[in-house]
């Protein structure tokens, strides 16, 4: 197969990651001999740095005329801490989703049973835990009108829905179901807002054409709680931009490590895949960050091509590594691999060099 | 001392949960010879099915006329289920909310030694949290304006917020944190909303007012994820209406039971108690409801009224329950007592009726 990749590294760590990314993707073209070629843009707080941008029109070229993007991730402190900086890294990241379509993200939450010790959960309430959240990426409060007054004394921001974006990633959420526990949950606060029941009336619509998936509800704050006293009840998760944003990353907390949850974005044409986590600025250029979300990432990637049997291999080399403890110091105590020596595991393992590492 | 307190029960198990609030405050006045009496009034979907309104005037004139106010719980699956519902039992909350100035709700976790087994956080992890959430109450996307297009195919809701209503708060939250650990962690999204930029800004300039104080800042999708992976990190947190509701909710699941949360409205003349759990339709008349959240919330309408005693005298009933397990069925396995067991027990104990309960 073919591919075209274009890599968008970002801000922080984001490079030192996405490095093992191409690095995997590299030992899979060879192994399994597709010809997978890379391109490279900035994005955020660096684009901002380069260009003054925070998503060069250049940027989001590369990425259309790829197959696929790697995103590393976006943000710097520099501009968390000064609420008036106008131009700010997040906006490369709402232009990228809006400019390339992305409407749904999804994660994958699994528990691999190596790592159960590392969750915060107790092992009988997070084990045979295994789940997906579905979350709107294209509406809500990231692109409704956000004002602050003249005087800057007082602000708001506009949380804004309607049904086609709704019905669109609802489709997906009752296919995906569909396709695993048949089980549906729906996210919402709709004893508040207009938005949630705008939600609900559409759901209620969509799912009498999936009568084999069971649907229910939940409201937000329910779920931010069941999410932790219960999580094996979840299937697929359904849930607008703000709330999927909290409740996706208490999700990864739950599963051991956000070090290792994977992100798929879904568009009409495009599609992007990311880790979860944040760009560590502090971490950046000391190859201590873990790449294996990342390096999930290009697994779901690979599966989007139903390239199937390379991303099998990709995940057994990452349980390779996880079982033999070749990973960065977030993950194990006792010793200390780099970034770039897990992305070098990984690819040489794929590669059947079974030799690499012997001094473990 | 002599106290009035409107007893509002609101929905579901709201009866029998403010029903033990009354029999253990009378224990308290007993003992401690205070004058206390009781006003009760209707709110939620009680209150729509009597009159109408979710909140008659009436009952929020005698809301007015009391010191303060002990809250059941507010819902009805009823109105969740229909999205198109115009008359809502939540509404008569945030009429409540609004009636009576209550701008910040405290909501404290602390982990109880006996209980941190009923946690699904492991015991490592959990141990000796001890922290508040300080969630702002007036403001935000419950009271912007919520709409509807005619066609019914999109809607919006507002979050707003403007200066004042941030200072009032966040000067609460300061000398909250002043007489605790002296941390305060401001959770927001200022790296998307202004509204969480116009929090950020506020904060920045009242935290030199208390320079003893250490101010740090929180993403919230971070947030959600750090209260389960560390939740010894934190003193006082103080965040805006939505971000306080799923967050207080999550807090509260990990120190082992919601059953067990307490918290305090605050205004500038009213304070109102009230657990921080629901309506639990399904439970209502069954007699097996938790009480301890509503009272320790009247453990926390004591201390407000500084009967600091009388405060110690409920909690170590309260402990007393625990350790003996005559608790209702969520938070034991063992034992079954009802409802109205444990509220007897508790004021029994306060009364030094050692006597009561001696079958176990
Ligand atoms: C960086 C930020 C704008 C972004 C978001 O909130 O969407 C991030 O938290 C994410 O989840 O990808
Ligand atoms: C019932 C609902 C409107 C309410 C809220 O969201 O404020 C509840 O969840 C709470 O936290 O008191």
């Amino acid at each position: 197969m073919k591919l075209k990749i274009a890599i968008l590294p970002g801000d922080g760590i984001g490079k030192e990651i996405t490095d093992q990314g191409v690095k995997v993707l590299e030992a899979i073209a060879t192994k399994f001999k597709h010809d997978i070629t890379f391109s490279y843009a900035d994005v955020g707080a660096t684009a901002i740095e380069k260009t003054g941008s925070p998503l060069p029109d250049e940027s989001l070229e590369i990425c259309k005329k790829a197959d696929a993007v790697l995103f590393g991730a976006i943000g710097d402190p520099k501009y968390d801490n000064n609420p008036d900086a106008k131009i700010r890294p997040e906006q490369g990241l709402l232009k990228l989703r809006k400019g390339l379509g992305l409407y749904a993200n999804i994660r994958p939450i699994k528990v691999y049973d190596d790592l159960t010790y590392k969750s915060p959960l107790k092992e009988k309430v997070i084990k045979n835990t295994d789940f997906v959240v579905l979350r709107e990426l294209s509406g809500g409060m990231y692109y409704g009108e956000n004002k602050v007054s003249e005087d800057g004394l007082s602000a708001s921001d506009e949380c804004i829905y309607n049904a086609k974006e709704i019905d669109r990633v609802a489709h997906l959420a009752f296919s995906m179901a569909k396709q695993r526990k048949k089980k549906l949950t729906l996210i919402d606060k709709a004893n508040m807002f207009e938005t949630s029941r705008l939600w609900r009336r559409r759901i209620m619509l969509i799912a009498k054409e999936y009568p084999e998936v069971t649907l229910n509800y939940m409201f937000v704050d329910n779920a931010s709680m069941q999410m932790i006293l219960n999580p094996r009840q979840f299937d697929v998760i359904l849930t607008e931009n703000l709330f999927g944003d909290i409740l996706s990353e208490e999700a990864s907390a739950i599963a051991g490590s956000i070090g290792l949850s994977a992100s798929a974005s879904i568009g009409e044409k495009m599609v992007l895949f990311e880790p979860i986590h944040g760009a560590y600025v502090k971490a950046k250029g000391k190859n201590i960050a873990n790449p294996l979300a990342t390096i999930l990432s290009v697994a779901m990637l690979l599966e989007h091509f139903e390239l199937f049997e390379e991303a099998d291999a990709l995940k057994t080399a990452v349980n390779k590594s996880i079982e033999l403890q070749i990973t960065t110091p977030d993950l194990n105590t006792s010793q200390k691999f780099s970034t770039s020596d897990v992305g070098t595991f990984i690819s040489e393992f794929i590669l059947d060099k079974k030799n690499v590492f012997t001094h473990i």
